[in-house]
């Protein structure tokens, strides 16, 4: 394969390709992406359609001097292959291989750990400010998505660099995926940017006007202020919102132009302030099968490339976030106060159906985390149920809203918190591990961890009926099987159930890890360790009752899918403290590190949580 | 005293007044929240700039059944007294009486319990799409400061007004106090518009244009789409930002002119989708010594009434905050790459001092945690030594950037955490309970809790010489006049100092708790006990030797100024689990409830967190 993409080494290679390189080098990189993701999955239609743009900026800046900072992450793929990663390409997103966002401990090309949307121009303006006071002249570039531009720390970084005035290039990447979606007035904001005169000229014309080395040419190839203001002229009107705020704005261009964008941006880093380069991509750019549902595409699992067809799979149990869909709307239909928030995961948090049914009574808010749960309390005050879905790791960003907003006027607000504990390949920034310690230490909040699909439907069900802020954790992927019911019960609150009996020792588990801490029993009973197990159902309250019994046994465990400080191990400590038990205890949860990528069920294996680990916690604390 | 003020039981009393005897009621309300907070302290400036919109807003709606929702909340006392709390108002912000910020459970006319910025328009948001599904016609209305408009919760939720078209009316109260301030762009943009020709015109004709039933006025009086184009026609072409994202926005009205007020909200309440009503106020108005220093006003404890000058006080050792910015300002003397980051905290944190001396490496990015703590790792990977100062019930707000921004990557960046523990008047918004356990939950993050203002010294020289993530939190207020380091000292990682010896019982105490903890030890001698006490210093990594010690007496207690779960008791009731230890412990610390407003030693004492409840806690346990 005599390919351009085998002799970049690294991204300074780039500068020595002609555009027309470039372009051809884009299609390798594509079928690259194709090729492995359609072995690995990942995050295709986004990488697809920021090919052009990775390749415009690294054949411009002088990375790792220079910083290329990526908002979420997942369309750095591009990124990866020319920056020295190509011969470990294919171990994307598997355990010990790639990981499927930048990291910093990964590569010094990456400058940070990507993930979590519309932290990058904060991020950016830090190392532009950075480099203003150290005088290094390094270049700041950071790439954002329209979704990500909504969440509120863009702005809020918008409105800081808007005064400070530094010299750095915001690229946004403009795939009019949001609009669709009907995501907020933003999106339309910019959509009406797109469909303006301006825009259209440009964009018929873009090709003629390089090859005169036109207006975005050679003309603005001028050095700081007098560059900042020939952009100026070709600011369209309708996109006030960026240059009220102070931040040149650019007329939307072709993501996927070289040329165009190769001129554009050598004039934008120039400039000696910050300006904001608008370009118009196609997400899953070159991909049909990615181009005609760039949403299934968005994060995907492997597929048949002719096809797009995901790969086969054995028939798994239903969902998690599939059981949590169906139950809301049978919920909904008897409650016509339900109503559905969600932060942009509308499919992720399993709510199609429920939008679909009840299309008045959903509302996705977008990246923005923050504005759904406070507008949450809103709706409770107001007199509806709402039920807030959201995945672990986002809602991270609304920990202050679940507190102040929420708990603290008592609010009936159900936070439905999907994708609980270690979610797998996407790695670091997204696994869910600190719910349980931030529900459990808001005053009021009550939190439920059902350890099976069936418990969901009783869990949710319960939560809807308590009053006051309820939190229902659940993790990504299948459950286990069990017949849901017909009729969901409520359950007791703070009570767990025991699973098995047992008098050596007895396990307080917590959500998923029952089954586990099951098997565990059920492997000890053979060695003559007589095992409780109990499915503690709520994190908190927790059942008083439930571990006064345990330490009447040898040996209290606890187990949790979480992380140890603050989680619901270190709640029986105390309750076992405050009940005078002596008696031996081990917690076991995920320790003070961040987990990898990889198979959820090696990661938990490795971390000792998986039934081999909890039947050996056992073992060595027995004899112990 | 024959005042308008004492015939008003209710806001719907309002409606009986002219505009003249509204005009009066307001210098009224001016006198009684000058003359109560100058005994009581309190948010003076901004009641005062706020009570003409009060008046109006509630002579129009029908409150309680309408929503009148207030942003921080600091502004409401004259909202306060019209809505049935008059003869309470004395006892504004002392335990037991009126809190001085919105709070539902005091009153059906608070809708919500203000006192995060930026939150008040998501939770209008709220209410009126509950309005909508509920048919119920409420009303609603949002207050909000341009200081808080600056905050990406409310950007979010402008984003999702400007989708769902919904009948809202947002009143800006624009006090031109942010501006003064320079930070950021919006309030720039503000500034742009009040300074335009419009404004001018508007402000100083609409004596006239009310006296013709002008353009305001009946004029405008339409309703629903037309009412929403008719105030179109008057938006001045600088509010761009508000109309690009959907919301209808008014030519800035001034904000102290009842009549002009009323007309205005009387054609936006009309509106059959979202009208945002800009309205120029001055901080502080109608009380001279307030309106020239309305930054000492925004927050102020007793003053004299005729001076202004506050009321004499006792001398006290210095604040923690300002040994905290004396501290700064001399490592960064000698450090060149030290940068001070606050969120619109510039006195409030003690950077005072920084700023003048420091005017480039002093960042203040207004009400914006999140861009404060993720910008902070941007300055760190660009090889700066970011120290990022705010609240500790303001860092809520940025937990996810703490973690993902800044811990993952192993950010150098500084955490000081003010206002940590029971702050007192400003009450249940405003305790610092939870700093302790988010920041021990997140991997990788140190933290530290000085138990006076000498080893906060020696905690920040040791946090800035650490590398990774640091957090250092303290209390607010005084510290206890201990004579401060010449020459600060490095703390060894995770050592604590034993304060006093003793063998019957020992007392592990974080943070500014240990001085009672000694105190409590002084006094159980008499009684023939003998605690040892141990300044922690650490509450992550926690000392574990100290720990082992401490079981090896009859009784391990814990005392912490934080929430119970996931603070620094639990964690050391990890640690003797681990070590097998078996021994009686108690974790003495703010359980699962909020904290009311009072003074901080009343409601640490009510929480038995005083050397009194400590030591009541020692007997107690020995004797059991």
């Amino acid at each position: 394969m005599n390919r351009i993409l085998d002799v970049i080494a690294s991204p300074a290679d780039l500068k020595l390709l002609t555009d027309d390189e470039l372009g051809i080098l884009a299609g390798e990189i594509r079928a690259q992406i194709i090729a492995t993701t359609s072995r690995t999955g990942g995050h295709v239609a986004s990488s697809l359609g920021a090919v052009e743009i990775i390749l415009a900026v690294h054949s411009l800046i002088d990375a790792p001097r220079d910083r290329f900072v990526f908002d979420v992450g997942h369309q750095a793929y591009a990124h990866k292959l020319v920056t020295g990663r190509r011969d470990r390409f294919e171990t994307l997103r598997q355990k010990g291989g790639l990981s499927g966002f930048p990291r910093p401990d990964e590569s010094p090309y990456d400058v940070h750990p990507s993930g979590h949307a519309s932290d990058s121009l904060s991020v950016a303006l830090g190392l532009a400010k950075a480099a203003q006071l150290r005088d290094s002249g390094e270049k700041v570039v950071a790439l954002i998505g329209d979704a990500a531009l909504a969440g509120g720390m863009a702005f809020e970084a918008l409105n800081t660099i808007g005064q400070l005035q530094l010299p750095m290039v915001i690229i946004l990447n403009d795939n009019e995926m949001s609009i669709s979606r009907n995501v907020g007035a933003l999106v339309r904001h910019l959509g009406a940017i797109r469909s303006s005169a301006e825009y259209r000229w440009a964009r018929d014309h873009s090709q003629e006007k390089l090859e005169e080395s036109g207006p975005f040419g050679r003309a603005m190839v001028q050095f700081g202020r007098s560059a900042k203001e020939s952009i100026k002229q070709f600011v369209v009107p309708d996109s006030m919102l960026f240059e009220s705020l102070g931040i040149i704005c650019t007329p939307p261009i072709d993501g996927h132009d070289i040329p165009a964008l190769k001129d554009i941006l050598r004039t934008a880093l120039a400039a000696d302030g910050p300006v904001l380069v608008h370009t118009v991509t196609k997400k899953g750019a070159g991909y049909k099968p990615a181009e005609d549902d760039p949403e299934r595409f968005h994060g995907v699992g492997p597929f048949d490339i002719a096809t797009g067809a995901s790969a086969h799979r054995i028939a798994a149990p239903p969902k998690y976030m599939d059981v949590f869909g169906q139950a809301l709307m049978r919920e909904a239909r008897v409650d016509e106060h339900i109503v559905a928030i969600t932060a942009a995961m509308r499919s992720g948090t399993g709510l199609e159906g429920f939008a679909r049914e009840f299309p008045d009574r959903f509302i996705d808010v977008g990246i923005a985390e923050e504005n759904a749960v406070a507008m949450a309390a809103g709706l409770a005050i107001g007199g509806c149920k709402p039920v807030v879905a959201i995945y672990s790791t986002f809602l991270q960003r609304a920990i202050d809203q679940m507190a102040v907003d929420c708990a603290l006027p008592d609010c009936n607000v159900v936070f439905a918190i999907d994708r609980a504990g270690v979610v797998g390949e996407d790695g670091r920034t997204h696994q869910g591990l600190y719910d349980l310690s931030y529900c459990r230490m808001i005053p009021g909040m009550r939190v439920l961890a059902p350890s099976n699909e069936a418990e969901l439907v009783n869990a949710l069900h319960t939560a809807l009926r308590l009053g006051g802020p309820v939190a229902v954790r659940y993790p990504r992927g299948a459950g286990l099987g069990v017949p849901l019911p017909d009729d969901p019960s409520r359950l007791p609150v703070g009570k767990g159930t025991v699973v098995r009996e047992g008098e050596d020792c007895a396990v307080l588990a917590f959500g998923d890890r029952v089954a586990p801490a099951a098997e565990a029993a059920e492997a000890l009973q053979t060695e003559g360790i007589s095992v409780r197990v109990v499915d503690m159902r709520w994190a908190k309250p927790l059942d008083e009752e439930a571990i006064a019994a345990a330490a009447r046994t040898r040996l209290v465990v606890t187990v949790e899918n979480g992380i140890l400080s603050g989680g619901a191990g270190e709640g029986v400590l105390e309750v076992l403290a405050q009940q005078g038990a002596d008696v031996a205890a081990v917690t076991l949860a995920i320790p003070d590190r961040t987990v990898p990528h990889g198979k959820p069920a090696d990661l938990l294996a490795d971390l000792g949580l998986d039934a081999k680990g909890i039947a050996a916690a056992i073992r060595e604390h027995l004899a112990g």
